[in-house]
């Protein structure tokens, strides 16, 4: 940043205080944020972000998951083609600032850098609108599962469905999103390319002490929700032999899906994070466990062999606890490779202007991900120190922030220029 | 009940016609109840018993945690000595409609069928006044601990204390009573002697096919709050290696408690019946757990081994898990024996009457065994088919409900007209 022209220095402080400016919404007492989805803070958050748009002369448009898009006209008249870039601002419970929030601030800093060069003349660019947008719901903190406004834009679920999703106190999306005013009914225009920018959420760009990555694949996974069937009784008098425990046999599931990321061939990454018991009473033993499992990999035959294993995994816990097993959501997530002409052209334009950079695989997926399966797309990373995320320790320096614009304004210009034929490899998914 | 006499045959009716009445208020699909402890079915089932009170010319009295009392002057003018008999109304979610119900509605007939024999000079009782009274919040299914109402009764807890705890979604016992209409400021009279008859929740009266048992003792408890503190990371990116995933202690501590039973020499009950997990979203591992967690045994030295056992298995998993473990709460309950002479009494009048009967230890507290504590007292069991009880499948059968009556009917006849000297045994706590 030494080097630093009056306009970059400029642009920086004008990301930075964005940024800032976001984080006000819900902040918490360890300097995070707590902005679920469709609450509250998550309106507040949205009304700045579309009063922000107004007043820098972008037309805000909501469409009906509550996604938000601010159209930049760039007066080219030329073409028809439509950039899209952008991220969410909803977070997990008691999180990190920077998970999606930077996405956006990068954005909207960013394209109003793109304007002004196509203003001065010293950019060209092919693509007659450039869209900065906001997905809804991107954690599935709230509500499940996550990626929904952009997976209901990409036409990967019914947008009904998605809106009858339920929150754990049984208030659906549809009212939550009433409720803060982004029930909305516009029609946004269909994106010819995708770009997003967020926190790596691990720690390769910190290790290797660079300030880019350029992301080319997306892990697959296997989320499933299990229901566990044990049997009410009372746990006192109930003889232990004869309780069927479905707190009991969830934990042995709990613990079946470590082992079985222990006993992995190839690298695989197993969790429970979230778990349903009824009754939930201190003496009565449980009749119900609903228990939300998830199972990563950088490849489809790691997952094939982990599922297989948890399928076996159970059926002899369901001869030995009594209670009996049942999954009854099963999201298949494939390996995605994001746009390899894209990225050809992202990695010429860092080279070009002595940005070195890292070419990583996502672990954790992003709306970019299902924007990849209707437009060449493009993910960018920024560090994550000591790749802490979902946390309020999430940390990325302002030098990092402030690099990172210099390559995500380097990337956007040079994708924005180049003619859409030579974005488009053929199919995206692996 | 072939040799029924026609008063015998009317008493049955009224009490399972009460039984009946009782069960009306919060019905579940499956024949069972769902009555938390002063909620709004609760207040329902309250307003009946104590226009069931005033219908049978009992003066109600409600003190300040809620507990009910209807109080029976006996005419007699002799004696300020007190006899109590009662149970519970409130219920765990999803429950039988026996538990606790079942009781009450026995203290209400017994109760008239006692005053007629006074009236009609049959029984010269040593008690001037007889009470029946409902217990608040027996189960502890909303409100923790259980046995609340009773415990404060006796002194075991501060009201104010009591008062103050808060169900899962924040509300307290004071507000919750106060929206029933039942936070009362009556002073109910003190009682020289507690009946109570309650469900087994067993199946040995089943097993012996005989229809009462008169208990002599209660098991020791041990009822732990366990904090599992983690950290809170993403479920994706995050490192298998370097979580430190709060459920996944959590169930191996669930697991480690069921262990120790299965260790124990002598026998051990335990349990986990109810979880919080924080942040407790599908793509956090999770942050923080608390676990309720139950031991329970016969004999005091099995539990306080249990409890070391259980201390050395969450200081071997703190240093594996990455995990801290604190117990936040810590509930003992000593091994209660009831007033031995009292049952002496009792099984004199059950030999009299032709009564075969168990002896039994209970497993499950009462509020019987809180009652011991400041007045000789006694419980006795009726049947429960197969032991299933928390549980909407809880069933006692017509058969069985009426041969209590009779056997009810038989203790407390005795009870009342033997002169409190003959009642107390000195300590009652073993």
């Amino acid at each position: 940043m030494t080097n630093a022209s009056s306009a970059q220095t400029q642009h920086y402080e004008a990301l930075l205080e964005l940024f800032e400016q976001f984080s006000q919404f819900s902040s918490s007492e360890k300097g995070g944020i707590n902005r679920l989805a469709a609450s509250a803070t998550d309106g507040q958050a949205r009304d700045f972000l579309c009063d922000w748009f107004k007043q820098n002369g972008l037309k805000v448009l909501v469409d009906g998951l509550g996604n938000i898009f601010g159209v930049l006209e760039l007066g080219i008249g030329k073409s028809e083609h439509t950039f899209f870039c952008g991220s969410h601002l909803d977070s997990q419970e008691n999180a990190g600032k920077y998970d999606g929030t930077l996405g956006v601030a990068y954005a909207c800093i960013s394209g109003l850098i793109i304007r002004d060069k196509v203003t001065d003349g010293s950019i060209e660019p092919k693509f007659g609108k450039l869209v900065v947008c906001n997905w809804t719901n991107e954690e599935g903190a709230r509500f499940q599962p996550s990626l929904l406004g952009s997976r209901v834009f990409v036409g990967g679920m019914d947008a009904k469905k998605a809106l009858a999703i339920v929150d754990g106190d049984g208030t659906s999306l549809r009212d939550a999103l009433k409720e803060i005013g982004y029930l909305g009914s516009d029609n946004p225009p269909k994106p010819d390319h995708y770009l997003e920018v967020h926190i790596e959420q691990g720690r390769k760009l910190e290790e290797a002490a660079l300030s880019i990555a350029n992301v080319r694949s997306c892990w697959g996974a296997r989320k499933l929700r299990v229901e566990v069937r044990g049997c009410a009784s009372h746990t006192g008098p109930t003889p232990m032999d004869e309780r069927k425990d479905a707190l009991l046999a969830a934990s042995q599931i709990i613990l079946g899906v470590k082992e079985i990321s222990l006993n992995s061939d190839q690298v695989l990454h197993s969790s429970v994070g979230r778990i349903e018991v009824e009754p939930n009473s201190p003496n009565t033993v449980a009749d119900k466990v609903t228990l939300w499992l998830e199972l990563r990999a950088e490849h489809i035959k790691t997952l094939d062999t982990a599922e297989q294993s948890l399928a076996e995994a159970t059926k002899t816990l369901q001869e030995n606890s009594g209670c009996s097993f049942t999954v009854t959501e099963r999201e298949v997530r494939d390996v995605v490779s994001f746009d390899e002409p894209s990225r050809r052209i992202v990695e010429d334009a860092f080279e070009n202007a002595g940005i070195d950079h890292l070419s990583l695989s996502t672990i954790s997926g992003h709306d970019a991900v299902q924007l990849q399966s209707i437009c060449p797309s493009t993910l960018l990373f920024v560090p994550s120190h000591g790749g802490v995320t979902h946390s309020p320790e999430e940390f990325t320096s302002n030098n990092d922030i402030c690099a990172g614009l210099d390559a995500t304004v380097a990337a956007l210009s040079a994708l924005i220029t180049t003619p859409l034929s030579g974005h488009r490899a053929g199919m995206s998914h692996v």
